[in-house]
């Protein structure tokens, strides 16, 4: 009877996991709870058990972290789901997925050959703890929803056709007929399905949406193409020309328009004109058109498309996950909500757990600290608006500064406080200081510009490495150490760890040079990178220089998925051109002269561009290689030499693999790079207060526990942010501090704010309090482009 | 006493003519009033007399074009003013900017050779035209007003820099002493700095205003590349290795910073990185994060930062025209206004006789319309908020449609109407009709591509040439010549004259074949372009492709300004690069063959890339070479083997001249441009219907007096404003119009509406109609940065 009842209890939960907000929640979860503890199920004001509490922490949790996974509820699964999202599994799984991926290296074409066995074997590996982590998913997650899934159904399509391709090849290798592995180019399907891949996903869904803009201009641009090569071969194909290498000038119309393809791109660019033009001076005209036709206005058009898809679909998407977050919210209150007086709260001790449950490491005084802001009347519980802001709470980082005594003046106090060691501490505070050491760094700069074989400026690299480390040493002296390497103290880090490292290598170097009477390339070659980073530290100095190089840093984490995005892309690409070019194109050590090297050891090379530019290394021969090559294309030049040697050694039909990389990475991916870099600049420059940070700095305020920072001014707001930050270079507000001592709050800088908590902060200020938004239905189902269209301020600009 | 009282009203005036609304205005007009008719000054409801009407014209005149010009408001000084904005002044004007401009072809290194004396008689021949229409201008403006407006002293101070150098160099021409005419380069001046070249002013004003921001990131950038170029120096400088051409490989510090420059360009991409990474794979990690952090990331750090302050400027511009627009309707509206009841209003009669002034060849049915618009209650007079809308309403073109019967149906209707007529006329209506020319088109493209010595080929030549003009006579047949002919039918306009000019040069090539057995090379050309240029109709037959189209159209005249842009800075470009390198590069026919032709006739280009891309072309002998140079470097690719060449020519030092080029207009101006077309479909992709033309369309509607329309529904609305004008070629909405006789009014298409007239309809919604935005001190004097700080749907969206 009861095993039936907790059953039902299952089955309706995961028709409608999602589905169902408050009340019929408070039911269903009393019906899990009678599983266990016996105890009545309903609303009223019980005191909620450990289940509830780790089921509502789930939701905060899931709500701070923005992630979107449907999850059962009953005890078990909640339990798994904690397992699920704890750090050590998705190591795991990110592990696996780089082994899978890297498993290319050592294939055929390897890099470093190993045998099939070996490669096989791991890659089952892999396989398995793929599997075992989707299998980990479905336990946490409702059956239906499960498998509604397209990336579910992705990720196990995939390993099924990896394993038939492993049994298939490993067959016909054993009776030693060679195929082909193609099921290696479905291996990043792992990387964009996994459930942690959140912003991966997003740029392709964001290239999706963007495709049928996008074909019809591109339609127009290849019609445009086209008649211009008609006219070109009209023009130019009977005059007898020939290009600057003899053959003849426009007179096959493929031939024709794959050049003028290539003009769009500009890589051949005056080239392709100067027979034209040296015949006629009116020709240029014709190309002057045509570029300013196909690559100045359809490559603008193509931006535009793009970056107006890219705008609309990112601001729903952000939408999306706000309104989600806050369905979360909600229900995490509903779970735990008591009522007093006429409204629902949440109690305090309740909070306080939770909190504890969500953030096992949050500090007791940063408790402390949100539940006085979350409770403002201190009546010893919160609503539930108070409650719905705990995550976006959670998330901005309070550092507690323990404003404590040097070190030195606790343990020697008569020395730190003599009058010459004030004097060195005055002297290091001193603006002077920086600025001795910009020109002790510009004329590092001049040393390591000259020769570095005379022995003086040798000796002049041990003077500077000792005056960065005297550098350190001072300010160490002067400011307190912990407060020095604080943990957002990036060019404090910096520097230290720059000047260490290269303390290091040096002193390594110099232990090899003098005791084998030989330098080590590799360690020579970090020393001297070493050396010139240094000279970053310049910038630090220069106010403006500092403010344009945070911004890029704060774009950062979010530039790291067009990694992610590049990296799948080019993985494809580069495993079917390794299928594809493998072996055609080989290079020889300069050294090793044989006849065959200047022609990259393939006769039908001989005379082409792409030997005479000695372009052999530029080859598919493993995966590295083709990597470097599919970066030469990414940045377009001189690809059609590239494009045209592969041609030559294989088949013209070759050029279709060139002009797809083209079209798939330089018209979408660098123009949505691009489309997000102008995005991410333009939310940065209406970078704002966000309404959550201004009621913690205001409580932060108002309890007397914090950091008097300078008045900030609206203009000024970037500047002061930072300089806060870099404050401990300067002497700047430390004057202010010096006095203080004990406990202090202070928010973590705007600078480390990402494009995305921008963005959501910007929505989340639009939506009312009260607002619940759509129902979870509308929200998960509606597609991207027609969901929200009432938002005036934000599409309707310009 | 008299004549002191008009001195008296000139000077106050003067001072002050911008600053004073309203009343003041009032009885300032009642002085020059007093001067003519006697009639008593003031306000209440006295008939306004021929000059008061003069005025308010000009207001309303330069309210509906946006010019911006402080004139003086005697009569005399209005009449002037009307004089100077007579098209045949600023076409006189235009004319002599042309001619001064393209005098660089005539002047040495000239294209076509005329005497020193003839040239320096047509400059000074524009000179005192600039001079007469800035002597106009002065009469027509205030004389404070005049000498505070730098255009006017740049103006004065270029043409007497001009008159000097043109003497200095007469004088010293007539001793044979050879000196440099530096003075061409500030011939540009001109063609900035008229009035007329608003959009030109405004782009170069964007430019400026972007410098400061840009400067910063430009350093940043610069310090990037210079510890590249230091690590390159360290890494690679000893290795010993060589590139391609056999010459040492990155062992001069500034070689290795211009080659890591060109690597920004992308210009030298692969080669520039290859001898190092034959040497070593890993290093070609040096090159990707190179090319990672200054091409993609800086690069886009530069877009970004353009577009946003162009966004920011154009929209602060914008509002300025805007409020000064309404400025000056009020203006017109305190001259003419009269009481009534309560309220001042302006008569019926009075306004009338106002627009017939502004407009003088408006028709009197759509003066009608206005007037019925404007005086909604047909009380006999405007009220001031419809009289502000009236510079608004005389913008928007309304086509007045007689739908008349087809001439042939009135002069033989027995035969039209005949059932061998009506069916044709229905085959041509019908949507096959299209599809089959679309059919004919696409063959006709094959038959272009196809061998054209072959006789067959020629004479199908005649035969499509005959289908089409046989398409041509059908639709006029069919449809009304005159509305098939109409102002706005482009595509009709397009086809016709694309085949009438076919037609004719065919006939005309063929004559000059049968007749001199020769084939005119020019008319050739053009037989062979206007063949192709036929198939481009294909595109009208797809609505997704016209769409397209249709936007690019609606950009093309901003375009213009763009190329105003371009010419300046090209100009000024080519006229330093003839002083520097005129003559150091020759082209040889390559029929004639000298041992010099292969190095361009300069020894010093001797086994230099230049020399062996075949360049020689790629000179500064004259303009229009100049021009293409110019050009070419624009395209960015291989420039680094042209600034090498005139390096070798000259000196090192003249690769400054091309990286200053680079920087100006590839950074600066593409962007600009590439901004703009961003902005521009940003905004078309936002078109809403503007309150004016709604209230326009609504009245034709209720009149009785509109052409049914289909229901626009939202998502389709530039679907079918396209598919309105594109309707006499298909058959859609011909069905509704053939049953309506009659005179019709429809509102033109949005389509042919600029981005300017859209921002600011944009921005006019936004202002309420009762606000009078900003004293004109506060909106003239303002910095574009700083006005109007709170526009938070249109500044803070990101």
């Amino acid at each position: 009877m009861r095993c039936t009842a907790v059953q039902l209890c299952f089955r309706s939960d995961s028709l409608s996991v999602f589905a169902r907000v408050g009340a019929s929640k408070q039911s269903l979860l009393g019906c899990f709870l009678s599983l266990d503890k016996n105890s009545e199920s309903g609303e009223g004001d019980r005191a909620p058990v450990e289940q509830d509490l780790l089921l509502a922490a789930a939701y905060v949790s899931d709500a701070q972290y923005n992630r979107n996974v449907p999850f059962e509820t009953s005890p078990q699964a909640i339990r798994f789901y904690y397992f699920y999202n704890h750090w050590t599994m998705q190591v795991a799984t990110y592990f696996f997925i780089c082994v899978d991926l890297s498993l290319a290296l050592f294939e055929e074409p390897a890099l470093f050959p190993l045998p099939f066995l070996a490669t096989s074997i791991a890659e089952v590996l892999c396989l398995t703890a793929f599997f075992g982590r989707l299998v980990h998913f479905a336990k946490v997650t409702p059956q239906v929803v499960f498998w509604k899934d397209t990336k579910n159904i992705c990720i196990v399509v995939t390993i099924v056709l990896t394993l038939i391709d492993l049994i298939i090849y490993g067959s016909l290798e054993a009776v030693n007929i060679h195929s082909v592995r193609w099921s290696r180019v479905l291996r990043p399907v792992f990387l964009i399905n996994f459930p942690e891949s959140r912003q991966i996903r997003r740029a392709f869904r964001s290239i999706r949406n963007t495709l049928p803009d996008i074909l019809y201009v591109f339609l127009l641009f290849m019609f445009s193409v086209l008649m211009f090569s008609l006219m070109a071969l009209k023009l130019f194909g009977d005059r007898g020309l020939k290009t600057v290498e003899g053959s003849p000038y426009f007179t096959n119309i493929l031939e024709i328009a794959f050049e003028l393809y290539v003009l769009v791109t500009t890589a051949n660019s005056p080239d392709v004109m100067m027979p034209a033009y040296d015949f006629n001076w009116w020709y240029s005209l014709y190309f002057i058109t045509y570029v300013i036709i196909n690559t100045y206005i359809f490559m603008s058009v193509f931006l535009a498309v793009v970056y107006n898809n890219y705008r609309k679909h990112l601001k729903n998407e952000i939408r999306k996950l706000v309104y989600l977050k806050r369905h979360k919210m909600i229900e995490a209150f509903n779970i735990l909500k008591v009522k007093v007086g006429t409204e629902f709260v949440v109690e305090e001790a309740q909070w306080k757990r939770l909190a504890k449950v969500v953030a096992p490491d949050i500090s007791s005084s940063h408790l402390e600290l949100l539940l006085r802001i979350s409770d403002e009347g201190q009546k010893g519980h919160v609503d539930k608006m108070n409650f719905l802001r705990l995550a976006d709470l959670l998330n901005i980082r309070v550092i507690a500064i323990n404003i404590k005594r040097h070190p030195l003046e606790t343990w020697v106090p008569r020395v730190y406080q003599s009058s010459a060691s004030l004097w060195v501490q005055k002297m290091v505070r001193h603006r002077a200081f920086v600025w001795v050491y910009d020109i002790i760094i510009l004329i590092n700069a001049i040393f390591i510009a000259l020769d570095e074989r005379n022995p003086f400026i040798a000796y002049a690299e041990w003077l500077f490495l000792s005056l960065y480390i005297i550098e350190i040493l001072l300010k160490l002296y002067t400011y307190e150490p912990r407060a020095y390497f604080g943990r957002r103290q990036f060019w404090n880090w910096f520097d230290v760890l720059i000047i260490i490292a290269a303390l290091v290598a040096t002193v390594a170097n110099t232990t090899i040079q003098s005791a084998r009477k030989y330098n080590s390339q590799q360690i020579l070659d970090i020393v001297l990178i070493l050396r010139i980073l240094r000279l970053l530290r310049v910038i630090v100095s220069i106010q403006r220089f500092r403010v344009i190089v945070t911004t890029l840093i704060n774009i950062g984490p979010t530039m790291l998925t067009f990694g992610g995005l590049v990296l799948v892309v080019y993985y494809v690409f580069a495993i079917i051109g390794m299928e594809v070019f493998r072996g055609k194109v080989r290079f020889f050590n300069p050294n090793f002269t044989t006849p065959d090297a200047p022609v990259c050891g393939n006769p039908a090379l001989k005379d082409s561009a792409f030997a005479r530019s000695r372009y052999c290394k530029n080859n598919f021969n493993d995966l590295a290689s083709a990597f470097v090559v599919l970066m030469e294309l990414t940045v377009v030049n001189q690809w059609h030499v590239i494009a045209g040697g592969f041609a030559l050694v294989t088949h013209q039909a070759a050029k279709l693999y060139f002009i797809g990389f083209h079209v798939v990475v330089v018209i979408l991916i660098v123009n949505i790079f691009i489309a997000f870099i102008l995005e991410a600049f333009f939310v940065a420059y209406s970078l704002e207060k966000s309404e959550v940070e201004t009621a913690i700095e205001k409580k932060i305020q108002e309890l007397g526990v914090g950091i008097q920072e300078e008045d900030m001014q609206d203009g000024k707001l970037i500047d002061n942010v930072d300089a806060k930050d870099g404050g401990f270079s300067g002497d700047d507000g430390d004057n202010k501090r010096k006095a203080l001592k004990g406990l202090y709050f202070r928010i973590a800088s705007k600078k480390y704010r990402t494009v995305d908590a921008l963005l959501q902060q910007m929505f989340e200020s639009e939506i009312a309090p009260e607002d619940e938004g759509p129902s979870l239905d509308e929200i998960l189902n509606s597609s991207p482009s027609d969901v929200y269209p009432k938002t005036p301020s934000l599409e309707n600009s310009a």
